[in-house]
């Protein structure tokens, strides 16, 4: 089958490296950088340039840009995808992105459904992107009641050729309020952490657990911003959990009340533990 | 030389077994629980088992205990130490820890030194103990303006023995105010992490940055409520600086302020990265 994908960075590199390395298919690339481009062809991880004009001989595109370019690309573009096919995307945010695509497609016959993998690094772009990156990472769809199941099980079976460990079935909204807090929030409070002025004065008494806290604070700030606010309401409700979580520890250090502070601990360790039977089993 | 250890737990247990491993030094245990010197004994972790009355035959004498109980411990036993040895500790707090011991032993002609290996693990007791968990660690020393340098030396090079890979010199207050930072408010970030109700609910969406976030909510909450209202001032001076940035970053959300979100997270990038010219160096 022919599968366009729209944006070579990290990710869109990674697919087509991935699809290219597992599979027969046949990749065509659109990036808006020749450089990117020429990488990608001498590489091997596309079979050809397109633009545009061309999308109508995919069976099936996979976009793998930023929430926002996304779906300006989607609506762009609406009348050139081939009827019949499928157009999924590969970002961080589905309620926005499902929203604004499913309906603009759906007037043109085409099946848009949302997806994201769940795997990434602290760098971005084409020079990064391995065939490898996806490799026993969960990968999430988020398709709609009218979803034809035979989409969804393409998609899928296209998932596991790319590496993926396992396929997670959500809709958008579970998707983003589960998103904010395993990853979105993990960005916030890690990036808030460097803040302290203590940063720069404590070299040599870094341990492991201040380097496992700050480890995403290296983040990409334009990438991050947008999902974030592409999931303002779910982000949100975890910010004000924590900051409210963090505000019991500090009332109960203030009034020296060790018992209180010794059982809030305790239920983290428990909460910690308990949820460790499930989340233990994944990869790190 | 004689070296008695007090505690023979993770810590006292691992000093133990990296002494025995890598000088010719007659290690004397004393612990509470007789299981634990039985299987000290039988691991060779030990010379042999003593009670207080014989610490007078110990050059260096070295308290493995939680803060509370160090002090505790070397007020009862002042009068017992050799004249002109040394007593070390090696708990998680120096102020609260050199402040008691200090004047009470600098009364019997005994040195005290505060000491704090940067090392651990989330499990606890002599079981989990072992000859390596010191390796290529900080070991933070606490001496004050009257301490010997050829004390300091002495605790410095046994350090090397027990595989340290480097001694770090600090005053008590500095060391307390570092820690607060690198590793109290990781402890509490981490457990308060987990308070979240979707915890529960995330299975599959669990990312690298999650995990990393709450790696070290499994704490031994008897151990890290004590620590933390034995630097009570610090770690609320650290608390209140992470909820304080949470909330700028909470604030840019309400208000869809996309430039300040972006700036603020590129201004943690920017920290972090400059952070990890020194704190890149070390292990994880």
């Amino acid at each position: 089958m022919n599968i366009a994908v729209v944006g070579l960075g990290l990710i869109g590199g990674s697919v087509c490296k991935a699809l290219k390395a597992n599979t027969f298919h046949h990749i065509m690339g659109i990036d808006t950088d020749p450089e990117t481009i020429r990488k990608a062809l001498e590489q091997g991880a596309i079979d050809e340039a397109i633009d545009e004009s061309r999308l109508s001989e995919a069976n099936l595109t996979i976009v793998a840009l930023y929430p926002v370019p996304t779906v300006e690309f989607v609506k762009k573009n609406a009348d050139k995808f081939r009827k019949g096919s499928i157009v999924i995307d590969m970002s961080g945010v589905k309620g926005y992105v499902v929203k604004n695509c499913t309906p603009v497609l759906d007037e043109q016959g085409v099946i848009f459904i949302g997806t994201h993998p769940m795997a990434g690094t602290e760098n971005s772009g084409f020079d990064y992107a391995t065939a490898t990156l996806f490799r026993k990472a969960s990968y999430i769809l988020t398709p709609t009641e009218s979803t034809p199941q035979i989409a969804i099980d393409l998609v899928s079976t296209l998932g596991a050729c790319m590496g993926f460990g396992q396929v997670v079935i959500a809709t958008p909204e579970q998707h983003d309020a589960n998103i904010a807090y395993t990853s979105q929030l993990a960005h916030v409070v890690s990036n808030a952490y460097v803040k302290s002025p203590a940063l720069f004065r404590a070299d040599g008494f870094s341990a492991g657990s201040f380097l496992d806290l700050t480890r995403v604070a290296k983040l990409n700030e334009e990438m991050w911003s947008s999902l974030f606010l592409c999931n303002k309401e779910a982000l949100l409700n975890e910010l004000n959990i924590i900051i409210n979580s963090l505000g019991e520890y500090r009332d109960a250090m203030v009034n020296d009340d060790i018992d209180t502070l010794r059982e809030i601990l305790k239920t983290g360790r428990e909460r910690k533990e308990k949820s460790m039977e499930f989340y233990g089993q994944e990869r790190k």
